[in-house]
């Protein structure tokens, strides 16, 4: 049921090279990125030929097993890796985890329990989704962003290999349109029903009863639940609580962070106004914060969390590290 | 204080052409496209280089009048115009104004009239804008969609005036992004303090605390003050409403509709899904509905109204006619 979506497609170690999907270059052009170098490897990633937390730390754990399979030399290929995106945490740890054994099986097990999180995420989400459920989902938090199956994305492929999803409305998530471009091919590929809508419509697909549930990844959570994701995703919250509708995030236990007791405490990058227009003065915050009294499930690879999130996300991502 | 936006830069009548600014190619190129005939401003309309429903019938009324002067048949030049926008109601009553006295004298009354009526709604809807005011507002109410002083954004531009205005935030408005190309164009023509953001970044400035109030213009304004206007605006509605922020609707009389008891009977016209996106599947509602009870206040060239509006809309809407 369904198309085929293969981890291997999104990033890969072949012989000689590191091969990711060009995320650039999509969905207009499939085109697969050779990279027969660590440095090649820290090229695709900081100029977001590959992206996304999880599939960052997949590729830089290939191109360190490449390295070591061309007897480079390995703490420059590391710190040429971990330089290409330096605030993503995945890329640090994934390269941590390599240091004792940068062997192409390790760089594998890596890829293959990012995978499995997912997965697992997927069948946690399950309970959350109703028969025929009209989802909609901002961003892309799917498989090129996590080297396979994705968060909310992958939660949305479980409920539909389980027959529960109707439809599902692609946000097409301003200004870099990452639901637009990467989240509708995905779907595609998928052979599950969609459509792209502008950011300003979900409210109005909500008034006129045609959305079930809201379903989105997240950046990063604070230990009361309140959620850091793609802007827009407080603005859907807001409507999403007017409407009586569930917001669910799905996001791997890597994304709590304790340290944080509320999301007033997560800094919100603002990038350049040019993404929004190259003309006029602009704000572009890429992120925003939606407080946990909006979310209705917080669902991880172990398990569904809900309100007072304070009491279990803590203890999670204790039990995580 | 402030820039200057004449009406006559937008559209007027010289000795042997319509001459109107050619809205398409701003804000990139300020150029005035010149229609020697009535055909001309017909095809003018019917490209969009002049848009806004009052805007599209003083062009017309040009163009009656440049060809009455011109000795053109008047029957073939009026059919020609009305046809150019067939839904436009301004259209078809500025033409019908211009029956019975096809003049230039008689379509630059039309014109002042209609300055005069966006200048008396942004005396009316001062009273409602703080000092200081930090306004957000949606879509292009300006002076370009009305042929001189706007409606939503003549009462900022009427606020800006009385210094009660510190900053505007501009939703881009998507799919067409006529914020982002043409209120922050005007914005900026007028010397007024602005940014433009992405429509989903709404919210999370209200959240933040830097919204004192949403000011949007109208399409169509049901008998119980059920809203139509631009994709996006129920949106923004709900967000102000969760955030106890004032939702404000600037708009003429001719706008109000009694023959709609409610928004329920405001047909939403559905465009071409390529305006989103061309490669993938999509859903283009162009419009959507505010119900009442988000609405802090309608105004109109008459005065200010209130909940419950069902009391006072359909006997002004009466008395315009």
């Amino acid at each position: 049921m369904g198309g085929e979506l293969e981890p291997q497609r999104i990033v890969r170690l072949e012989d000689d090279a590191v091969v990711v999907l060009d995320q650039r270059r999509l969905p207009s052009e499939e085109v697969d990125l050779r990279c027969a170098s660590a440095s090649a490897v820290a090229e695709a990633i900081r100029t977001l030929a590959v992206r996304g937390a999880p599939a960052i730390g997949i590729a830089a754990a290939y191109g360190l097993a490449l390295a070591a399979e061309r007897g480079e030399d390995l703490e420059t290929a590391y710190e040429t890796l971990a330089a290409s995106r330096p605030t993503a945490v995945n890329l640090r740890w994934a390269l941590e985890a390599m240091r004792d054994d940068p062997s192409r099986e390790r760089a594998e097990r890596i890829h293959a329990d990012e995978v499995a999180r997912c997965r697992a995420m997927g069948a946690h989400a399950l309970e959350l989704f109703p028969e025929g459920a009209r989802v909609l989902t901002h961003c892309n938090a799917g498989g090129l962003a996590t080297g396979g199956y994705g968060t909310a994305l992958g939660a949305i492929r479980a409920a539909y290999e389980a027959a529960r999803i109707e439809h599902v409305w692609v946000d097409e998530t301003r200004p870099l349109l990452q639901g637009a471009r990467l989240t509708a091919w995905e779907l595609e590929q998928l052979g599950i029903p969609h459509a792209v809508i502008v950011d300003g419509a979900a409210a109005s697909l909500m008034a006129r009863g045609e959305v079930d549930l809201v379903v989105t990844g997240a950046d990063r959570i604070a230990a009361n639940g309140d959620t850091a994701n793609k802007i827009g995703t407080y603005a859907l919250a807001v409507s999403a609580a007017h409407h009586g509708l569930p917001l669910v995030i799905v996001a791997p236990t890597s994304t709590l962070d304790p340290t944080a007791s509320t999301g007033a405490e997560i800094p919100i990058e603002e990038r350049d106004p040019a993404e929004v227009t190259a003309r006029f003065a602009a704000r572009n915050p890429a992120f925003d914060v939606t407080p946990a009294d909006l979310v209705a499930a917080i669902v991880t690879e172990r398990g569904v969390h809900r309100v007072p999130y304070a009491e279990t996300l803590p203890r999670e991502a204790a039990a995580a590290r």
